[in-house]
């Protein structure tokens, strides 16, 4: 049986995640090195045994690699496949893990030669820490793992992929890229800039600063993916952004027929826009519980 | 040592942990009357050990107590008020625990006789769930209950309140109306409106149901309050209009500052609004729990 050689660049809760898992669960059958460019994360990543070896040189790191996993902010990938692939051998597999997908898919497929393949993957999970530190083993675990395949993707190189992803235990599945990204947007891009929004509302109120240790549970809940990365969010945003904007003005659009509602006093509108939103999000939560437990 | 004799009318989620809370803490001090409209609720309220003694009639359940918790949503508590009124011994406390105070507060005074106290109560806990199947033991334990007495109100009363409350365990604070009907929209009411909001956004697009299954853990806590009972949320609105339409027109100016950003390309300006969020909500959390280790 070949020994695999996966490559992660950038080891931070995403790679390093998955660092964990391959070891774990891939054993013998894997040889896992890890790029970062920050040393302390390239020690712990070594120490908390998510990577065989590490290393902060591009092209030492990726030079044997039969996959490499790219998990950096979606913006630093470019330019690192642009370093890399003069010295990747054949047949080498690229896979990213960034949550947008056009701009990539777009800019990749120009710069990628020939025998070296590309499959475009987004893992739906995440936590409001980041960094090596924050990487734990099963953060995959029975959660949505997108690859969006394109007419150019050679299905032997998908197929190797979700092999090496069932290690994760994540649930695999496959999106073309515009609902994907549009998808993106709704569930996940615009909640997070509605959540730092909700934060960012409360230092319009200085003379209320005493009392906001107030906040409770709903507070805490609602802006906690406000606590993420926001090199990471900055990028989203922008390799998104006419998905993000639409979605925006609609939600923008929610919030005007709130406060027209409440100008006029008008209780039937605001308990239709409250009532519909429970009966979708609990129909919605129940449909997605019981695909878990599938 | 006298019995205190405890009415709640409204055995929903908050009334019936209070009345749990009471019976499982004051024990034999303490004789709990539930009053509900609704006959299964009035049954589970007993068979829980929620209540001593259950009732529908107004009148009948409220003769005899010391302290009324008014547990309704807010729209209904005035009527209550008014019908329960003739009927009550000198001295009885009445409290709510209504989300917004300032209209209760002006409206109650109207009405209320001398003899009878008026303490105005806000427990900042709640559940996603609603009813009397929701409620549970503990739920206000190291949560905040926020009092907002006016001049009018005797200190005696207010002891009386807070010596019950012990019994839940809640950290009792007291506050101003106007700071509290401004700073629950900023913390409270407005979240539940957004919250409410991204739920609504999901009908603009309705070709990518089949793939809105896909929601993970950040949009399933956004939105965790938008399962909330839509009464209740729908009075809120209505009883604090001015300081949540005053916050809805600064969150939707917040959301113009990310649109224009994202537009323009601008990442400075797109990573500073992700930041700042972050930044000041690690800070305000950190602050929050090491209230609570106290």
């Amino acid at each position: 049986m070949n020994v695999k050689h996966i490559t992660i660049i950038g080891l931070g809760l995403i790679g390093g995640s998955l660092g964990l898992d391959f070891k774990e669960i891939g054993g013998s059958q894997v040889v896992v090195t890890g790029i970062d460019r920050d040393h302390e994360t390239l020690v712990k990543a070594v120490g908390c045994n998510a990577v065989d070896y590490s290393t902060s040189d591009l092209v030492e790191g990726v030079k044997n690699a039969d996959i490499i996993f790219l998990c950096t902010p979606v913006l630093q990938i470019l330019p690192i496949v642009e370093k890399i692939v003069p010295h990747l051998k054949e047949g080498t597999i690229l896979t990213d893990v960034g949550s947008t997908k056009g701009f990539l898919a777009q800019e990749i497929r120009k710069i990628l030669p020939r025998g070296i393949e590309y499959v475009s993957g987004h893992p739906m999970t995440g936590r409001e820490q980041s960094g090596i530190w924050a990487a734990k083993r099963d953060l995959f675990k029975d959660k949505w793992y997108i690859l969006v395949p394109e007419a150019s993707t050679s299905l032997e190189a998908v197929e190797e992929i979700c092999q090496v992803l069932t290690w994760t235990s994540a649930r695999l599945t496959t999106m073309n890229i515009a609902d994907h990204e549009q998808c993106g947007a709704v569930i996940s891009h615009v909640p997070h800039v509605a959540a730092a929004a909700l934060v960012n509302l409360l230092e319009m109120y200085p003379d209320l600063e005493d009392n906001f240790k107030l906040v409770g549970g709903g507070f805490r809940d609602t802006t906690r993916i406000a606590s993420s990365n926001a090199d990471m969010w900055a990028d989203i945003c922008l390799t998104n952004a006419q998905p993000i904007t639409d979605s925006l003005i609609k939600l923008r659009g929610l919030l005007d027929e709130v406060i027209g509602a409440v100008q006029q006093g008008d209780r039937q509108a605001i308990h239709h826009f409250f009532k519909r939103a429970k009966n979708r999000r609990d129909a919605l939560i129940q449909k997605t519980d019981s695909h878990t437990t599938l």
